[in-house]
């Protein structure tokens, strides 16, 4: 027996054709071929994916675990999704739920260079939870974001990011709103004689990443945001070999929740280096359950053979009245990223209430 | 007015919320903040998503079509799906459905450099349809997937790809494997007098796939599969730029077919330079249906201000029988994918088979 992958997919179907929909499946992701074409007796006992469990979950919904060959991935981030869902995220009644990864693949992978705690470090934050708002809206030019940058980091927040619109558009073209940003944030350290940290938003293919990543480190920036599912996965697998002195944090756009779990996305992005990563928080903008939230905390945080934990940042229409039941929720282990809603105050008391916002993260009473 | 992308989603909602809901997204697709942060009035006016239309589609479903402003694409294939579907595709329940782009957009991006037409050229194919079948199963040594490749393009097929589970595994690496299938196929060449093509299939981030396109064009190999959604569609958008030689058949995996519209994928793939594009047809294993299928076709071959057309690549578990009522439908403008099926075939057959699917497209009475 080779070392498999364990892939657990939900599938919609009657009781009497779940057993052929699952082996199907099997079939699907692994060989992709009648079992009537294969001739080589170690495709048929290594590769072909394996039925292992079938599960009436009720309501037409059944629980399906799959073995699959850790072989067939060949370590690269791109052709684990392919293997997870590639063809069967064409069939509309499965959805991917969960997989478990041999240890080998894990440390292939390698995970998190920083991780949570090398964020918390670089932050020099102890105790508490990490703060971080976003630079919007997209259609801003360079200087009006520039100027955001420099109230919100006078406001004193750990990190600001961009806004996942910001690419590298006519209007706020990326190396010069890096430069701007990187600029203004340095600006109000000067003044507060406290670092903060400006993340932009990396995109465009590998080439233009990596010219990306040098303007940004000529500013003094060590960490980037990469939405893994539209970058590609392999992306983010290739900047944390290249440049192991950047943290990354991942933005969970186009990752389809209602297709493939967010917590396994979660847990995947951690594996392929994101030393953080954003997800709607319950009760924002997004359906996320807490169940769910609870889920993917554990896939960034839990044990996973020795892999640093990426940061949890709960995220999608939080606001500062939420502060502490946040807290309460997620604790010290996470960075509340607070993005519409402090940019909503007037500009004159934006520095107040980014102020008033990481006071609240500092001083909450940590259960 | 600037320049705007009109997106269709598939909005799940009551008639009482459902302008919201579509307000909503508007600003989840473009600013992704309250309209009160907003206070520059040309975002107000130029970047903010406008609802343009909400039709009631029934059964709790409603189509919307929101209007995008172009500027915010910056010419990016990965920006341009971050638009339509970034955040939203964290909905469950909306779906994107289809887009229409402005002219300029399309001319930046510029389509298939080689197109439908450059295949046929190709293939010196005239007044039928083109030819294709996969290496496969996953699993099988470099040897054996050589060997298949020499039996399939004795048979006379027009291209000859990887399997798409076929990346750079220990049990066949990329640079043995196409090295060894290029080889292959040059060997029945010099027996048959035809000139067949080998296809591999790209995998991993864009520096591998540079280093896979050096290899395959050592050996003559002047097309090539990649998975946009795997590889990242900005991958597939840099390929066409830096190799304007080679075509590329873009491949469905992880396109996820319920949330996303197949024919907006077709398009999206023909725009940033598919020259040819697999789909599943009906009655095969996946689930798309006829009026799918007529709607991908039109997405890859219907006018789009000039764009060359992409060739329709019909597939997912086709067979020899099949052939006349496939060419009945699709005509001489289609690369007809058997796989499997051929496969199925004893390895003594495999040759007459394949000869018989090649025999049987190039003598059917196209209508």
């Amino acid at each position: 027996m080779t070392e498999r992958l364990q892939v657990y997919y939900k599938i919609r179907s009657d009781a009497s054709s779940i057993e052929e929909r699952a082996r199907g499946i099997a079939i699907e992701q692994s060989i992709e071929a009648p079992l009537a074409a294969i001739r080589d007796p170690r495709v048929l006992s290594d590769i072909v994916g394996e039925v292992a469990a079938i599960e009436d979950q009720g309501g037409g919904w059944f629980g399906v675990r799959i073995d699959l060959a850790s072989a067939t991935v060949g370590e690269d981030a791109g052709q684990l999704l392919n293997m997870l869902f590639g063809n069967s995220s064409l069939y509309d009644d499965v959805v991917l739920d969960d997989a478990v990864l041999p240890a080998a693949l894990l440390r292939a992978f390698g995970g998190p260079r920083h991780g949570a705690e090398g964020l918390f470090a670089r932050a020099q934050a102890e105790g508490r939870a990490l703060t971080c708002s976003a630079l919007k809206p997209q259609g801003l030019p360079v200087e009006q974001l520039a100027d955001l940058a420099f109230k919100l980091a006078l406001g004193g927040l750990d990190y600001i990011k961009d806004d996942h619109g910001l690419a590298n558009q006519s209007f706020s073209p990326f190396e010069d709103r890096v430069r701007a940003c990187a600029a203004a944030v340095r600006k109000a350290a000067a003044l507060t004689g406290r670092r903060i940290r400006y993340v932009p938003n990396l995109c465009g293919d590998l080439g233009q990443i990596e010219r990306q990543i040098g303007v940004a480190r000529s500013e003094g920036v060590d960490t980037a945001m990469i939405a893994p599912m539209i970058a590609g996965v392999s992306t983010l697998q290739a900047l944390r070999q290249a440049h192991p002195e950047f943290a990354f944090i991942a933005h969970p756009a186009m990752t389809g929740a209602a297709r493939v779990s967010p917590y396994l996305f979660a847990r995947l992005y951690r594996l392929f280096g994101a030393d953080a990563s954003i997800f709607p928080n319950p009760g924002g903008r997004f359906g996320f359950s807490q169940a769910c939230c609870g889920r993917i905390v554990e896939a960034l945080c839990g044990p996973l053979d020795g892999l640093r934990a990426s940061l949890p940042v709960p995220a999608g229409g939080m606001t500062l009245q939420r502060v502490p039941e946040l807290l309460d929720y997620y604790g010290r282990r996470a960075m509340l990223l607070i993005g519409g809603a402090l940019l909503s105050a007037p500009p004159e008391t934006l520095v107040k209430e980014t102020a008033a916002f990481v006071r609240a993260v500092s001083e909450h009473s940590y259960k």
